[in-house]
């Protein structure tokens, strides 16, 4: 597995200067953490950027260093792969407001010298691509030829288009949507109470006690339950159990899977960015704005998987309906899968025999 | 409104005997919790079992003295209605662990004068339908008419087929299941750590104290999601929002009405008796057993609403499967609807229009 495998390491960019939000409020001190694939061409026009989803990372592919995990897109990342390295520099870095590396609740507040906890300010989708153009720009990459993401990372992929379709080639949203639909937003909303519930959240400041595991991990269970899809959970648990005796224990293997899920979640999660994050999530709302001005000959490759139920087929469908209805060159896709909304980062095979041609097809 | 109201008492039935638990376990000083509607004819070949649904209670139809609310399913439960009073005497009592009347948690434990909490036994919806037929036995009925419910009602109904067949002419099972798929344990297994989760808690003690009303409130919320639809949350909420501020607050609509469900829901349930009955519905799989034995010329009527996602169309078109392979005479309705889970209780015109006819068919 290792003989073609990359090893990269994660980088840190600090901000020269304040950076603002979208709410008029400046941050001091930004810092994006961020990983490269691939070599940036002498006139920097072969990069991609990749926007991860609501609890993802930087590291999309390759292993870091005295790591044995490959990253979480790693079977579509990389030589000859979908988005192949060997062709194009790939960027992916941490969104704002998380946990693993960029500026977010847990880290230092300047001013206090103390973590910002829930005095972090309110985060949207906006400000999250804002500060991923920094780190485009850092790189002197005027033109992405692609900008790629799926669930959250769709909805960067969508905000960028909306704010910055002219530092675009092409865009690749996948398993996302528009705007969340009050289901989305119940789901959402219900995680963050748990979470809220844990005495240990302690409204958000617990850096130096303990972390409100017990409220993140329901909240990750929660999460899990809309990840899957009803037949691979029949798939992979169907109603085993550990004992055929009938117990408050935790005895389905379901029940067991999800916290297992939840007790490993909480050791690299930070409670208050899911928090923020899912609030993000939450507001974003393109709905009513994107494609309203002129796309310069952007092309669009929309991607769904069949038994998303948290973000349904008619999401994506409502997104190639705004194309169609403004003449952008678009394809729609849906693929075959049972595993759900987590199929954009299981079912890779399918949705890299349909992303690697697009790409090709962009004349850099 | 009032004119053809019919207004009912909730009666207690104590049991003269210790009640057996399939578990082994004997319960004493049982109490039924049992609401009657039109009159039980000479020969007592005139009676109906309606079986409420989780969170349900004895109260089906009319108006108890001094409140305005009518019973779950007045307007299927009536003269002239659906399930007609003028022919049909109707029960309907509260199931066993519950917490409108018949023994559960809450109850005082015998042995020690306090109420049981979580020493209450674990039961089944088996000892819930074997408490009915005490209730049914004690009004000295021989046999049903018919035994109806939806949702965990109809897992009892099923469980009346699998039991004490004998007793029925017809079984009427609605938005159920003969066992839970492991999404449906996933769902109930983070409400009840929802409810774990409060300090107030306090592993069931807290009868005398503050109750958990922050985690049952959670689990409410959690349960409301999976009774409604997408598109039925959609049409009563839509993004709308309170304030135009983004904030941590309570702002969309979907967030207040999930709220208010959950504060209400707290004043009238008991959150051991959450416990105690969700794990009841996650054990509960007569998929093996049922049909086995002989029906006598027992009649089914199943039905599902289209938009129901918590209890799909295939777990009723599962039942049907296995009674068209024992030529058992049944017949399957799926109604149009787009309340979910919950159009069993909302959607009545239809439903009534279904099961009134087949009532009639039934030769008393």
């Amino acid at each position: 597995m290792l003989d073609n495998a990359i090893f990269v390491k994660t980088n840190i960019l600090k901000l020269s200067k304040p950076f603002n939000l979208e709410s008029g409020i400046t941050l001091e001190n930004v810092e994006i953490a961020y990983e490269t694939y691939g070599k940036l061409n002498k006139n920097k026009t072969n990069a991609i950027l990749v926007c991860h989803a609501f609890t993802g990372d930087a590291h999309v592919a390759g292993f870091k260093e005295g790591t044995k995990k490959a990253g979480w897109w790693d079977k579509l990342v990389g030589s000859g792969k979908g988005i192949d390295t060997d062709k194009f520099f790939v960027i992916c870095s941490n969104v704002l407001g998380g946990c693993q590396g960029t500026t977010g609740p847990k880290s230092i507040d300047p001013k206090t010298g103390k973590p910002y906890a829930m005095n972090f300010p309110f985060i949207t989708i906006k400000d999250m691509v804002s500060l991923q153009k920094e780190l485009v720009s850092f790189f002197e990459i005027k033109k992405l030829v692609s900008v790629i993401g799926g669930s959250m990372g769709g909805m960067q992929v969508l905000e960028w288009v909306n704010t910055y379709s002219d530092m675009l080639m092409s865009a690749i949203p996948i398993s996302t949507t528009m705007k969340h639909s009050p289901q989305q937003i119940a789901f959402n909303e219900v995680s963050r109470r748990s979470i809220m519930l844990d005495p240990s959240w302690n409204n958000g400041d617990y850096y130096e006690k303990a972390s409100p595991e017990l409220g993140l991990s329901i909240a990750r269970m929660i999460g899990h339950i809309t990840y899957m899809s009803d037949i691979s959970m029949e798939k992979k648990f169907s109603r085993r159990t550990k004992t055929y005796n009938k117990s408050f224990d935790v005895n389905f293997e379901v029940e067991n899977y999800l916290k297992y899920q939840g007790d490993n979640f909480v050791k690299r999660f930070d409670a208050n960015s899911y928090i923020y994050i899912t609030k993000a999530m939450d507001y974003f709302d393109v709905s009513e704005e994107i494609f309203k001005n002129h796309i310069n000959n952007l092309k669009f490759l929309v991607i769904n998987f069949e038994s998303d139920w948290l973000y349904p087929k008619y999401q994506s469908l409502d997104i190639i309906k705004l194309l169609r209805l403004k003449h952008i060159p678009c394809t729609y896709c849906e693929i075959h899968s049972t595993y759900g909304h987590d199929a954009f980062l299981i079912d890779i095979e399918e949705e890299a025999r349909l992303i690697k041609p697009f790409l090709e097809s962009i004349k850099i």
